[in-house]
């Protein structure tokens, strides 16, 4: 690395779906998901993102990741329900297991995970959020976040719910999912579902601010602390990873709900 | 059914201690307590709450129930303290087998369940309200609701704190169980024991207007997520059900619990 | 006894480190530790308290103890470190289940514990104020509590993190273990890592205030009730109370976590 180049600390890998920006000085990564139009968690987003979560932490000059959208006024809009969608059996089970894969990379992620959700963020999106160590939004109104699986007829997996469950609680957990509540950002506020608001525009500060709050402790006591807290709900999942990919195919193949989804995805189409 | 007729949609259940009306048009019934002098849970209460219920769940025609009283000041005063004086192990079993089976069918139902809490809700009263989906409270401080069995020397069965813990929390469970506390409304609802005060003129309309707004869900993806939540509370006394009667009968039958009782019971006469 | 004296009923332990005495007309004992400078949690220290829990445990005249401190602006400073730099397996063994001891006697007494934390409590002096019935604070700012194990390098056991996260649940637990956080007094209180804040001057007072409030209940199923909501995470430990001591020793025989507890201690050495 040549001497005097002040961005020389900063390696950025080319991807299709994520762009990633270490600054190996500060030992932080940043993650952008530019997925247009709605950063939706298709296989091939998913499978990035995996490999992408997976290279930043075998790097040992990263320490923390931010994750946030590139994409205007959407964070992720959650699972490409075109996935879902008049496939294979193969390849529900494909994408079923990449979902679980991100999940558990994410959630059990040794490295410092901050969210800075810049724009809307239901279900999948949510999730990803939920996973992270810290959750800071942009205090617009217009922009919503929850696991509003149940508003198109699906549930949520067991695993959301007990990452949302570790988050806000059982009481607002069984409400919310019951309602496929979408919360605007200040709603999400007060639930305890994002720790944070800051005005758009100081988003990215504060998001480094925060990083560098949980950078200043030693990683191994911090990182054996947070495995402490999230074994349980990790170690169920992966208990049950082949039964949970089971019964996704089941429910996906029902004919009743291939025929929600492509309502849905009807109406979507109709929005743009 | 006879068109023209405004009411015609309405099905009421003539009982003798709860009053249920059905109206097929929306789908909501509304179950009524109506046992003067405080609602008591007697053995008769309870069974024909059971079978309210179940015949509820039964009907198509029936997604959703509010649960209210029609005795001024009081939601329902609990368990029946006359059904555990001096009875035989045969009527302990068959009384503490129907408490079970209430708190079974209305925690585990697959209807939406608002409870409109219109008076004071003591113990087994606010039991009922804790198994419901959704509590709405008249925001009156005279009226006040817990799990106050301490107060009487007696301890709440583990399945009623296991309710409670999902609904308010450990802490606050732990705190206010010990305390036997019995929270005036404002109070209540701090603590997130009832979601929501109205004025009791207005109690009603929000009742209708919250349910409502949870049937506007799909009901089977709802149904699938309150099993999700509440599966692990409800299997727990499935599994020890006969050894929860056991712990009844031998508890109940201490002498120091039944001088407890009669005691009790004499305050209760000097008051009226 | 003789009649007249007015502080007959009084009976005061002579100890070297913590005071105790007993009002016999009231019930009530206080603890004070009076251990200098910093009370820090030797094998003495502990072995003392200990005993002292179960000779009153085990005194029909006694139902509830206040703890709180004798020493100015400190309640505990937790687990002494020079317990566990450069001593052998087997003093590391003594002291570990020492600590062990103290929480089980404590964390599951049946008598009602009031903490009045009437200066800074870090670490294992958190877990003392956390394991009580009712946690009090003196209302100033510069006095903090928290478990910041992360910020020394080290990790709280599984069990100090149960006792933490029946108190604040998961969410707070979770990011204030990571963090290490010392939380002063005013945002321990909207933590609900205390119950309550007041005037330091007021602070006994109103410890002797709630304690008569809990002691106006009936002891035994006050007492069950308890054991309902603390036995699981109790069992806990005493199911994996050996495994838990290895995992002491193997981690505090490593030669990183001596250097950080040495470079700790010069580091307090300086401060004074």
């Amino acid at each position: 690395q040549p001497p005097g180049l002040p961005l020389a600390s900063c390696r950025s890998f080319t991807n299709k779906k994520i762009q990633v920006e270490l600054d190996e000085s500060s030992g932080v990564a940043m993650m952008k998901f530019k997925s247009p139009p709605v950063n939706s968690l298709s296989l091939e987003f998913l499978t990035e993102f995996s490999i992408s979560l997976e290279k930043l932490e075998n790097n040992r000059a990263c320490r923390g990741v931010i994750i946030t959208s590139a994409v205007p006024k959407i964070f992720s809009s959650g699972l490409d329900i075109t996935e879902m969608c008049g496939k294979s059996v193969e390849h529900y089970t494909e994408f079923w297991r990449a979902v679980q894969e991100m999940w558990l990379r994410l959630y059990g992620s040794n490295m410092v995970t901050v969210a800075a959700v810049n724009g809307s963020s239901p279900a999948g999106g949510c999730l990803v959020a939920l996973s992270c160590d810290y959750r800071i939004m942009a205090e617009n109104p217009k922009f919503s976040i929850g696991l509003n699986e149940a508003q198109l007829g699906i549930v949520a997996p067991f695993w959301f719910k007990d990452t949302f469950v570790n988050v806000v609680g059982h009481r607002t957990a069984e409400r919310s999912l019951q309602l496929g509540s979408l919360h605007p950002a200040p709603e999400a506020h007060k639930l305890g579902l994002v720790d944070e608001l800051v005005p758009e525009e100081k988003l990215m500060e504060k998001a480094a601010a925060v990083m560098a709050q949980w950078l200043a402790l030693p990683d191994h006591a911090r990182q054996l602390t947070k495995t402490m807290m999230r074994k349980a709900v990790l170690d169920r999942l992966v208990a049950h990873r082949e039964e949970d990919i089971k019964n996704f195919i089941t429910f996906v193949s029902k004919e009743s709900i291939q025929k929600s989804l492509r309502m849905y995805m009807e109406m979507l189409k109709k929005r743009k």
